[in-house]
């Protein structure tokens, strides 16, 4: 059945919501309240569930006008906030949550002469602590592509692939979200370091052995090196393979232990 | 330097941001825009940072005003939008993103006769496949504990927890969010299972053999089982540690290969 013509049209979705988009259906504030009564009177009527309107910056004053329609957050970013409204009175909404886990990693590089790269943030959580350098994941990025990219921006140093080593999953974070921190073992390809002035107060090589006694690394980051250590000995990689999937095709990253226990590098000297 | 009596107080941060919390400032629309500005002036002349608003939903009045004051959206949640403005005019923001993973677990769930537990959703993506059960993990839910609550839910099976299986990082899914998708090998405590109608259209346990030639279960499917198998075969099992932090005193969970081969249990008969 068509939609009425003095109703948002939205896009439909498979389990019979609608999302509404402010920029594809523009509003004026003076017009925007009456347009939205009809929408719900005829989404009500036309059994539709989840109302979502995609609300830009520009359209703030939309906001509300959708609260005090019934209409709730959902999530934000910057420039959009994305507002919904459950229509059926018989049923539970089931709507999945927004993600509320922010993604990082940390980059374990080792060197030939058996020496750690380390940094100090500039604004540390624990200050002057030793800690592999490392950072947030960027939207759509890959993991092992953003650790190499956070050590080359903190640190200049360049490096390639070698293994997973572990993840760490936290709650109780910034924004009220958990966190997920993969540690990622790579190689160094130069050795000499140019520091991040604005995020690193202090880095430098040190030696394995002083790292796994030194005060000022916590335990946590001790325990991330002797699990690589591990690996090392026993032939293990957790490696990532890049797929596409059969029928979706959409493209994804799997990370697993590698069967081909050949495929381990050469081993640390250790 | 205190600051003067008509001005939002906040709470200030280690990156000399200050964050508004709505519910503990609370104010009339009539007097928000004035005492803004003011604050505005206050927070500029005292080299504040990111400037953070908690907006409630009985607040939503204030976000036109603050989207008119240069204050753009960050993120938000049932109930609540968080706007946030930098203030420097000579350094750029670097503030992080909020989080844009959705995280997801399907339980991998065997029994004695060779036997993979799976479903087939009833809002698939794909109608008809057959794949494992699982969901998206609760905020501050463990992932271990996300994969036996979802198996539990979608099936009447109870299990514990074997092996980590491995881990699937994609990109553009739904909220136009990354999502990482962990397999969990789990073994099961009762046998006899009883479908969720919501969810489930259909569910079985498929002889193993069957499963990994099943036109049907999808080639990624497939090859969790593959990796399964090849880590009973090899003694590995990806572990979890719960773990508190030296310093922090904060609780996270650890996911490694476990040094311990000793610690794997009975293996598959295949």
């Amino acid at each position: 059945m068509d939609s009425p013509p003095d109703v948002f049209i939205g896009l439909k979705d498979r389990f019979e919501g609608v999302t509404v988009d402010g920029r594809e259906e523009k509003v004026d504030k003076s017009k925007f309240e009456e347009k939205l009564r009809k929408s719900l009177e005829w989404w009500t009527s036309n059994k539709n569930r989840a109302i979502w309107f995609r609300v830009y910056k520009e359209q703030a004053d939309w906001v509300p006008i959708l609260a005090a329609s019934g209409f709730d957050f959902h999530h934000a970013r910057t420039g959009m906030v994305v507002m919904y409204r459950w229509l059926p009175t018989h049923e539970s909404s089931n709507l999945p949550n927004y993600a509320h886990t922010l993604l990082g990693v940390g980059g374990l590089v080792i060197n030939d002469k058996d020496e750690v790269l380390v940094v100090s943030d500039r604004y540390a959580m624990i200050p002057n602590s030793w800690k592999l350098p490392g950072g947030y994941v960027e939207p759509r990025e890959n993991l092992i592509d953003a650790a190499i990219r956070e050590v080359e921006e903190e640190t200049g140093i360049r490096t390639t692939f070698r293994s997973v080593v572990c993840l760490r999953h936290a709650h109780g974070g910034i924004f009220g979200c958990s966190d997920i921190y993969m540690v990622i073992a790579l190689k160094p390809i130069n050795l000499d370091f140019t520091r991040c002035e604005r995020e690193i107060a202090r880095l430098q090589w040190m030696p394995i052995a002083e790292y796994l006694q030194h005060p000022q690394v916590h335990e946590t980051n001790r325990q991330f090196v002797h699990t690589f250590l591990d690996y090392q000995k026993r032939g293990l990689v957790l490696t990532c393979r890049n797929q596409v999937h059969q029928v979706l095709k959409r493209e994804y990253n799997l990370y697993f232990v590698d069967g081909d226990t050949q495929a381990v590098d050469d081993g640390l000297k250790l």
